[in-house]
């Protein structure tokens, strides 16, 4: 249909906007329940240490207290892949970081949970703590998992696709760099809470801030050895995730079992101290990046190298590690490329995902190589990387299908809007620009479970009141999604978005989504949820016809009303349409999937990686630096993304805006520091985070490529914008003050290092000196599919 | 399908249960709403008055108060019928009864508010109250409604069927009698409770006390000028309704309206005397009925005349007043029929629907007249009911289509179990049985709106985490519908009702269910969720085949599994199935929805009366009484029922067991009664009505005549059993001592009036010489069927 768009591509509020800003939004910490108790966590003092004995008997005969439970009461482990399954409710053998909870109570007050957790005695044996990934490889005395892998050694693997020796062999320039990539964390506002409910009948309820109810209704069944359909989790209004409240935390294990016990509801609210230390945030990356590129700057081959220090358990860690490896191809013609990667235990809060999951380290990497490549090649920045895009229609040497790329469109509106050409090398000292471009996914391609089936399912249903409902199990974090369902069904059916019910982030109230990560809910769930609003709307309309005697084909929905597109005319409204269909004796009623087609390559963690499509950006960020203190101030900062259609502009540009933020948080200041293994700051008054103040004007720019297979053209806006902020934030010190800082982040000392070193005649530069000393297993040789760069 | 019931007939919790006894169940006044305003109704002082003027000053500038409304806030009326659309959410010229709300405020807390409604001054100018139903029939001076009706009639008919002036001379007896039937009230011990929130994008919703979602919805979308698809009502747990809760009252409009100007949530919460005074319970009746019987007991025709003390407004009146002439001939053969019906408008609380809705009344007087033809025809009571039964699978006088009939079952099981043959004018002075039988409908066979849709709609869905979820509109009002949803859906699917996750009573989030009344949701959501659980069913194995390569013939769903019906094999679980069906690229999705045949016969008002499947019911009644103080004692209740199949006879006998309280309640002490304009005891201290102490032995006896159009066959048991156990008292009395109490409640004084009566030489009787003084219209004569009795 050529009919204009009504709904999509307009300036609209979010629809949960007023709830926000009214305060009656209800997050899980709001939930009102009489005679609930508080559930505290005891946490290990000890970085690694043996739990030889836990007495509870003091606490557990404390007035008040319902109910105590350690690591026997949950001996069930869980996790993601069969290979991660290395995580308890309650630690039941080690503690393996400082913070890993071993004990749970459950008491009438705070106050009596923290007396009972007092009374807890818990015999530890010290171990070495592992703390460092140096430290941490290599011949152990006492593995921190013991599992069937050397030493601490998570998950290693190499893959080459094509012959990389040859592309370097061929190149006029080959690039080699050691980069370091500190941990950072959600920092989200809204703290993690759950309240746990089981009756005798036995259901079991779980309010919890969580992106992935459908996930931790699994992990659930799985730890606590029920059927899953005897488990409900509900995700109220959430504070923000940013990939923190992905995974199934031990406090939601905990909380469930003693509600389980106890048979009253169970609150547990972590403190921030408890987050901090909970994390699963960005994993400390050390990367060594190698890249072959001809005079004119044509990319011959890379190889990629990353060491991720994954902390005390798996989390999403194995997929962190493939992340790293797998989109650089996707942004450059690559056409033969190696990736060595490894995730290592070490003790300390465990590492998961963050904003970008596992993509941002290396491209950081590349990014600021390209800018030394530039340099070396005495091009413009921007003109190498237009010589290198990626095609679109495409297929990469690791087997990633490309769709749609609007990556030139995003690299010329943001050279143009910020006069980069006109300012690169040409400011004055102390001020500089640089550019970064990136891509990410729509979504991974393969689930982490179910294969096969899809991976969102929406039912949409109308009666004769006009209402529509759509249920779908996909989760608003505040990044708008519920918002996306109504818009997206609204302008199916011809209606306003208030028209549309959400139904969503409640296991017992819509089919599996896979939830709220990898940017995948527009694309996925949006694409069911225009699916099964098609299907509504062709059966409203069939039924109409059919009564009316007017040809389906020149029916359609708008403004609240079923109209003839042949003549102008009005043929009824939307309620009485549907009356309509119901007196025709068929339900309005309908139901869309979205399932990726098969994408994956022919090799192992192949599912990493491929996506349905991926978003553009590229980025200009302009600084001012002190040379004097070492200050990195950025002045201004643009940022064009190809998200395909802009469903709403407004939240498109507030994406971007949220990206740059968290990239200059990232590049200047935010770090999980830690003094042997304790956190130096677990508070945001001592994490560092950028505060409006600190933050530059944004020109967010909106480059609209539409995808052909995104819900009205739409990809992703996500996660995509934060990352090429790092490395155009790096290259633009290195315009500035003329050094490199190969590392994040950018702290005024590692910048006043490299000022001196080169003032004492050494190098330029702040950054690694070299890779961590792992052995990354046997290559294994993958041949590029047909069609792929080379080929 | 010959498997035997796995779920169906067994004697199940309801699935609420737990909720309800330990309290973790939300009633309306339960819900936590921070920053609600209090809101509350001023009431009428004044039985009729003409409202002048209100002056709201003083009270709208109280602090703490934020709003003020009257009559002109809410000019649009509402109500039922057109007919019948004489109520505004507050009274705008006229207060119509003791009790009329006429204002409404919101404040910070209810003495804020009680204080506020202190301030608000009404002008009123008194008018003549109408204040009984003779009183208020004639030439008055001033009509309670201005409409085009005489005087204060609110509707009359007068309906012929079948010649009944041949019929009765043809007759070898012709009885007639005046009986009069107090009104009473519900009584449920859930105060009404309202909670209103609107938002500024333009929702609003109501959590209410209320057995009708979408009725409410409705009328408040035609109160408020809103549109429907805005408005979502929602009924949280109820504790009781028995038809009180069925309508829309002033104190949801109200709320609703102060939500909406004050942009805050608000509740109310009637007080017991405002429920008292709200009312819409049992109509005060008066009742003249003439019937002839041939000399071994066959009727040969019947005329009735009914007179209904409607109150001040309209309610469900007119369907009150059809309903008391409806259901005569449902139970017997009935060759040729009059009835006459009237309700009028008197200025005290409105009556409407109660348990039986318009039929208890015409019942009482129909079966205690049976007695007396039974008397003088020297025939058992029981042999005389016998003879007249109602064929299975005929169409009555009155164009009423019978499908099953358990009435003879419930007959010989009643009597044998009590030894009514035995005992019936054989006990000692003072003791006497009683027999009497009824029927009632399963769901009203028109919609009162809505003509030609589906009475229910039900969704189901499945997912591969086994989840089901059933989506309905209809109420658990208490009855335990949401059970019977569960289990008849769980049964289909050869699940444990716990796997099936309920969603019902919620405008947005389920189809239009017309809710929870005329005994309508077994049959009619139950009908619904059995197809749409067995096209899941169908979807699920047709899938499971179609992958498997077995016969779907073969296949079965059988204790959570799939399983093999030609060997006995074990296919899969549930959970796998379903998924097996996801793969496949189906939604685990499946609809039902419920509209009975055509029924109604070819007369105006037709639409009251046929139903899809009709209970019956028989009951003894054992009793004591004192001679000297006129106490009946009830000593043993027998109450047989054939509601189809008891889909878990636990609660079937419960419901049994409640008819028979309510029965004894109505048959021997509650009562509206009123000093003037003034309720005597609007209170629970005051209005006597049965303690557990006060209750016989009850029998329950579940008579299971498989209908063929219900679910699993079952028909109704909420209502019918109420309707047989005030005639079997009142017939019982007359065994014990002589003394015939035509009217109810049958207290010590009516009793001891008949007795002393008797003694000083006259008729041994207490009740009504004669029927209100009303001109019925013309008759209307009505072919009957061919087919009905008679013809």
């Amino acid at each position: 249909m050529s009919t204009p768009l009504a709904v999509i591509g307009q300036r609209l509020p979010k629809i949960d906007a007023w709830s926000k800003v009214t305060g009656t939004a209800r997050y899980a910490d709001d939930l009102p329940l009489a005679g609930a108790l508080c559930g505290r966590l005891l946490r290990s003092p000890h970085a690694h240490a043996r739990i030889l004995g836990i007495d509870t008997t003091a606490a557990a005969s404390l007035p008040g207290v319902a109910a105590v439970i350690t690591g026997r009461d949950l001996p069930i482990p869980y996790g993601i892949l069969p290979i991660s399954q290395d995580e308890h409710g309650l630690a039941p053998d080690k503690a393996r970081f400082v913070g890993d909870p071993v004990a749970a109570v459950a008491a009438s007050d705070d106050a009596t949970a923290e007396r009972a957790l007092a009374l807890i005695r818990v015999d530890y044996e010290p171990l070495p703590a592992y703390l460092t990934v140096e430290g941490t490889l290599g011949d152990v005395a006492e593995p921190i998992h013991a599992l069937r892998r050397p030493g601490n050694i998570h998950k290693a693997v190499a893959l080459a696709f094509g012959d990389v020796s040859a592309g370097l062999a061929a190149a006029d320039l080959v690039q080699s760099d050691h980069f370091f990539y500190a941990g950072n964390t959600h920092a989200a506002l809204e703290l993690h809470a759950v309240v746990a409910v089981s009756d005798p009948a036995g259901h079991l309820t779980l309010w919890s801030s969580t992106q992935t109810p459908h996930y931790v209704q699994r992990a659930l069944a799985r730890a606590l050895d029920l059927p899953a359909s005897r488990i409900r989790v509900v995700a109220p209004a959430l504070g923000g995730g940013f990939g923190g409240k992905t995974e199934t935390l031990p406090h939601e294990v905990a909380a469930a079992k003693l509600a389980l016990i106890t048979g009253r509801p169970v609150k547990i609210r972590l403190t921030r101290e408890e987050v901090f230390y909970s994390h699963r945030g960005r994993h400390p990356m050390h990367i060594a990046l190698t890249t072959g590129v001809k005079r004119d700057g044509t990319i011959t081959a890379m190889h990629l190298s990353t060491v991720l220090d994954g902390g005390a358990y798996a989390s999403y860690g194995v997929a962190s590690m493939y992340y790293s490896g797998a989109l650089q191809t996707v942004t450059y013609r690559v056409p033969a490329y190696r990736f060595d990667g490894a995730r290592v235990y070490t003790n300390k809060p465990p590492c998961g995902p963050k904003r970008g999951h596992g993509t941002p380290q290396p491209r950081f990497a590349l990014e600021v190589q390209l800018d030394k490549i530039a340099e070396t090649l005495a091009m413009d920045p921007a003109e190498l990387r237009l010589r290198n895009l990626v095609n679109e229609h495409s297929v990469t040497v690791n087997h990633l299908r490309i769709t749609s790329c609007g990556l030139r469109g995003c690299i010329e509106r943001v050279v143009e809007a910020s006069g980069f050409s006109n300012k690169h090398r040409r400011l004055p000292a102390g001020r500089g620009v640089g550019l970064a471009c990136s891509s990410y996914l729509c979504g991974a391609g393969l689930p982490i479970y179910w294969n096969g089936l899809p991976h969102s399912t929406v039912h949409v249903h109308a009666d004769r009141t006009g209402t529509v409902i759509v249920q779908c199990g996909a989760t608003d974090i505040g990044q708008g999604s519920d918002s996306m369902l109504a818009y997206v069904t609204a302008e199916v059916l011809g209606l306003d978005p208030a028209d549309v019910r959400l139904v969503t982030a409640d296991t017992a109230l819509a089919a599996v989504d896979l939830g709220s990560y990898s940017s995948r809910v527009t694309f996925m769930a949006g694409n069911a949820a225009m699916q099964a609003a098609e299907r509504l709307r062709d059966l409203v309309l069939g039924a109409v016809a059919a009564t009316t005697g007017l040809d389906h084909a020149h029916l359609a929905l708008r403004g609240g009303r079923v109209v003839r597109t042949d003549h102008a005319g009005d043929v009824m409204p939307w309620a009485e349409a549907v009356a309509v269909t119901e007196a025709r004796g068929t339900p309005a009623s309908a139901s869309g999937t979205y399932a990726p087609p098969p994408l994956a390559g022919p090799y192992k963690g192949a599912g990493v990686g491929p996506s349905p499509a991926y978003s553009y950006s590229a980025c200009v960020v302009e600084v001012d630096v002190d040379d004097e203190t070492g200050q990195v101030r950025p002045a201004e900062v643009w940022l064009a993304h190809d998200g395909g259609r802009a469903l709403n502009p407004t939240l498109f540009e507030g994406q971007i805006e949220g990206g740059v933020y968290m990239g200059l948080g990232e590049a200047l200041m935010e770090e999980q520091r830690f003094r042997g293994a304790l956190h130096t700051g677990p508070s945001l008054l001592d994490y560092k985070t950028p505060m409006s103040v600190d933050m530059p004007v944004i020109h967010p720019i909106i480059v609209e490529r539409i995808d052909p297979e995104g819900p009205f053209g739409a990809k992703e806006v996500g996660q995509g914008p934060l990352l090429p902020v790092p490395p155009a934030l790096a290259n633009a010190v290195y315009d500035a003050v003329g050094v490199r800082i190969d590392e994040v982040p950018i702290t005024p000392d590692k910048v006043l290092r490299a000022l001196r070193q080169r003032a004492r005649g050494g190098a330029p530069r702040f950054g690694p000196k070299g890779h961590p000393p792992i052995t990354y297993p046997v290559v294994v040789s993958v041949d590029p599919p047909a069609g792929a760069p080379g080929t």
